[in-house]
């Protein structure tokens, strides 16, 4: 499983500071320590960027790529600062991404052809509202594909994001449930074998106890690599949430166990 | 889920002592010891029992139930022993178990009948060989539900236990995925709302490091959960998995979540 860290965001302090002031040490040395904590892939969330946003994404780009060769995943809505940042990545990124909202379906999806790599589909409905079950999430990944193939898209280039609500909402233990099934039954409703992607910081954020959140997200991740999931967005330093996927990776790799592999 | 407790079992010196010596007091404190660490049932292996063992699995039963209210699973594959330990619980036990071997359908499976209680059943060949996929399970335990039906057993009285196997074996990562499948289909399969029990210690049988077998045990868990398992036969002391366990409940409970049912 690839474990993509959701940690480049700019919620925290350093990416604020190094956006604010153009200065890429305070994010290359949060991009290394990503590197160090176990990360496959580093995710890069600056924010609206409503202001030189060609110009910050770029930067931002450069600064992590100075000191660090994972691959990248971008994360913006801004459909130009996406574009620039694509432009600046090395090795091939992930654009993160698109759903059925018309103005990602012109601005954004097309950036997976033009700069000819992978985009992150979410499931959610045409205004951005949340899908409240399974069905819903199927029908909107058959649109999702649609939509690709409207636009000349490889569907291999899709990776859904069944979008993981909180545990807390009103029905969140059954959304979670229900994501499991969504998850098993995308390869057979779509005719390939589409990769997944959760956001696995979404099943706790609210209020609630640091300890039993970081066992929640250990258990249920577990859940949805066993029903096929590909790929975890995550809190890198959250350590034993990286050992479960690891752990479970020993498990689900087939071929002979080995002990080299768990954490 | 119901989580019962493997720990009072003839390879623990205190169990053993006890037996030796018909002394109550050392089965008495790991009994007392394993409802604190949060057990649901206690499973009695005093295992062959080749002498006096009707007096001897009695004196087990009552000897655990002076100091301690659950439910009780008793494992032998002494019929008469088991018969007399049947005969002195106080609570509905669990017969544990039966598999298609000739001796355990004429002898154990009845006792479930005459006792009006649950029986575990495993699927094994019946020369005690252990099945190498999902395909073998599952016909196996169709052949379990029809021994039932032969001997007039309600099929709810039925718990199945597809038989977990090292993942050091040289297929164990295969079959531990596997076993996902044939709890899942079960249910389909027998028609009816088939209970599973898993014996999660076998696990990580053999060699290799503690800290990352209590590790593969707290990921396979939540996998197994959210295939449908029922209940888990394990270490009650492996802290860790007992709280894994109580997450996996949190999230599968359907209704509104609760930070209270997190361990």
């Amino acid at each position: 499983m690839r474990i993509i860290a959701d940690n480049i965001q700019i919620t925290d302090p350093r990416v604020a500071k190094a956006l604010s002031e153009m200065d890429p040490s305070p994010v290359q040395d949060l991009a290394k320590q990503c590197e160090q904590a176990g990360a496959d892939i580093l995710d890069i969330n600056p924010g609206p960027l409503t202001r030189d946003g060609e110009k910050k994404m770029a930067f931002l780009v450069e600064a992590v790529q100075e000191v660090c060769d994972l691959p990248l995943s971008l994360d913006t809505s801004n459909a130009s600062a996406m574009a620039a940042g694509l432009q600046a990545c090395r090795r091939k990124p992930i654009v993160n991404g698109f759903s059925l909202e018309p103005a990602k379906i012109e601005k954004i999806l097309p950036l997976a052809l033009r700069f000819d790599c992978d985009i992150t589909g979410f499931l959610l409905h045409p205004n951005g509202m949340v899908p409240g079950n399974a069905e819903e999430r199927l029908t909107l990944a058959v649109q999702l594909f649609e939509a690709l193939n409207d636009k000349g898209v490889e569907p291999e280039r899709l990776i859904i994001d069944p979008v993981l609500v909180p545990l807390m909402w009103e029905d969140g233990p059954r959304q979670a449930m229900e994501l499991l099934t969504v998850i098993r039954m995308l390869p057979e409703l779509l005719g390939y074998p589409t990769r997944t992607l959760v956001g696995l910081s979404n099943l706790t954020s609210g209020r609630g106890p640091k300890e039993k959140k970081r066992l929640l997200e250990a258990v249920y991740l577990p859940m949805l690599v066993s029903a096929g999931l590909d790929g975890v967005l995550m809190d890198i330093f959250h350590q034993h949430t990286v050992s479960a996927a690891r752990a479970c990776d020993a498990i689900t790799r087939q071929g002979t166990f080995s002990w080299e592999e768990v954490a």
